[in-house]
């Protein structure tokens, strides 16, 4: 039997990719074509020469969406390159079809570099009504989105962070509740400081969560370390505020992972395989929340988290429970940017995604903290609290 | 009863555009999620990057054209910018699937700077198989086209230049043959020496043509002129090299298109509406070759022109005989270079792709040079010569 991954390139090669760009008008005979293309489309051209604002209604620009990528930080794999990203962008591009009827592309640029990726997605953008940022390296991920949203009129919304972020927080919630925990109690430690990890903890954050700490992979992150760069520098203000044993005099963690779990009630992991252990569990409150996303090997199994004491288990993967995948969010979010007209997603708005997100599970038990991707509702649930 | 303008503008309302992106992989339950995403995508991805040529065989980039502009000289209408020309790249991508079966894509670019739009297509590039550039205005295109050639590894092609010019060639091929004229016979007389004039004039010399006067607005184009740019002193020294009444010293026509039509067998015209009348049809040689192909209103309506004894007359537009309409060049041009994996289509592809789709008329008649946009033999005729 093959392998998922010998399965995966068979049919990328039997299909030479995933998607197909088709005609939804008719195109039969010379009347069509005098309609969809000269001369009626002229009268189209001068009417959006006209009223600008009509590109949105005449043009596939109302439902469209350019999946951008420089292939830097492609899923776990590392920097492959825009060709290499290809596949990815096109399975996402897949997903909107299939998920939200919403029109993607996959715009893979040849340059990793920030500047030029502004102006080229500047440059393509009359096009498209959204801009889904995807598989771009931390920190400069961050950079990039923040300015696009400064120079475009259309969202801009990089789904590493806020898809992750949005579909972490709905599980959490329904976590918590198993836990009769309120979101200002936990302590919750996030392993990963990269474009994932930032966003979680500020999405937690803006939810009410209060004590986090973060690690990277040279441990805690916190104001005494001098190798941080700007946005863990603005990460170590906002986070590991608490007085955890191992801290140092001025109130703040230091130290390793190992530290920060101490009396930890839920890991948060966006980092790499085997990062946590049962050993490592057991130092951590009673019954904590792991949820161990790195790809494609978690950071522990969820058998070994389960016996080591862990009470809710949730990763990345479909063939385990509580699968945390941002198919639940990116469909949605942008469903609901395109059809409400909204020219920037808040955090206002994410909170409210994951909480709607959260409540399409009536009853959440251990092994359901958060809905499948294919319940129906998720799209329609997470879009209208996009406005 | 509505104009086909009015009809135009309904139909672009009430679609949203005319193409649509859909998935070509099946999406219904987890095990096709992990095959066309993840966790399988990622093997696709490797291969990717372990060997960089299967990116034609693994993703769209085997089967996609993008269809750049920005909209600096947008069908007959000018300068109208990057979002006015959407529904011209539109309607063009959705003929290349109709009549093609090729993914093509709108790229609308937000700047009109030669260098920004080069960098862009160059930015873009790897997710394509090709680059159809369009309405584009001259002579920028010209130096734009020349130069991505350069720099990319798959066929960039104008089809304001080139399609035009093939479809022209076909046609003339035809009305020579029902005239019994060789190729070296006629004198040619084209107004209009931008995109498509240029490149009709340098693909009618490539095919064995060679008494070729060009006009512009400014009238004949010649060596003694001052006000020519880098292209029409290029143009002048390659055109204009017949002695005709009105000539200079030098053995160039000077003067008006009136002066350069005395004793011309074809007109071509790609310029503005009335810019050919029937007493300037009498001073050509008799029964002469009238190509009128301003849109939407030709140079001179078929009907005056044959009333004052042109032989054979065509239009650009799909209400007369005889249409000379890209849609029978691009789609087969782009089929034949992606299917053959041409990097750079050159003038003995298009001079045959000519003399081929020329050959789908078996039996020409003054009403019929030229096959229809519907024959269905077209595109792979053209294909097949694109190798």
């Amino acid at each position: 039997m093959p392998t998922v991954f010998e399965e995966s390139l068979e049919l990328h090669a039997r299909h030479h990719g995933k998607i197909s760009v088709i005609p939804k008008v008719p195109l039969n005979d010379r009347h069509d074509l005098s309609v969809a293309y000269t001369p009626g489309v002229a009268e189209v051209c001068r009417e959006i020469a006209r009223n600008p604002a009509s590109v949105k209604n005449l043009t596939i620009k109302k439902n469209t969406v350019a999946i951008v990528s420089d292939g830097s930080a492609i899923l776990g794999l590392g920097n492959l390159g825009a060709a290499a990203a290809i596949p990815v962008m096109e399975g996402k591009a897949a997903l909107f079809k299939e998920f939200a009827d919403i029109d993607a592309f996959p715009i893979c640029l040849d340059t990793q570099n920030p500047e030029e990726i502004i102006t080229a997605v500047r440059h393509i953008a009359p096009v498209f009504g959204g801009i889904n940022l995807e598989d771009i390296a931390a920190p400069k991920c961050f950079d990039i989105e923040r300015r696009l949203r400064e120079q475009l009129d259309i969202p801009v919304v990089h789904d590493d962070q806020h898809g992750t972020a949005v579909v972490v927080l709905a599980a959490l919630i329904n976590a918590l509740r198993l836990k009769n925990m309120q979101p200002h109690e936990p302590r919750v430690v996030i392993n990963g400081a990269g474009a994932a990890g930032t966003a979680i903890a500020e999405l937690l954050l803006a939810f009410g969560v209060r004590t986090i700490v973060m690690c990277d992979s040279k441990g805690v992150i916190h104001n005494g370390r001098t190798d941080l760069n700007n946005e863990k520098i603005a990460l170590a203000q906002i986070t590991n505020v608490a007085c955890l044993e191992g801290q140092d005099a001025s109130g703040c963690v230091i130290g390793l992972l190992e530290h920060a779990l101490r009396g930890a009630d839920v890991f948060i992991g966006v980092s790499v395989a085997n990062a946590l252990d049962a050993k490592l569990i057991a130092t951590m409150n009673p019954q904590p929340i792991i949820f161990a996303m790195a790809n494609p090997e978690p950071e522990i199994m969820p058998d070994v988290a389960r016996a080591a004491g862990a009470f809710v288990v949730a990763t990345g993967r479909s063939d385990f429970p509580n699968q945390i995948n941002n198919v639940l969010a990116f469909p949605g979010i942008f469903r609901g940017a395109l059809d409400n007209g909204v020219r920037v997603v808040t955090q206002e708005m994410f909170v409210r995604a994951a909480t709607e997100l959260a409540a399409c599970v009536e009853n959440p038990t251990p092994d359901e903290i958060i809905p499948s991707v294919f319940d129906k509702r998720v799209v329609s649930v997470v879009a209208a609290t996009i406005k």
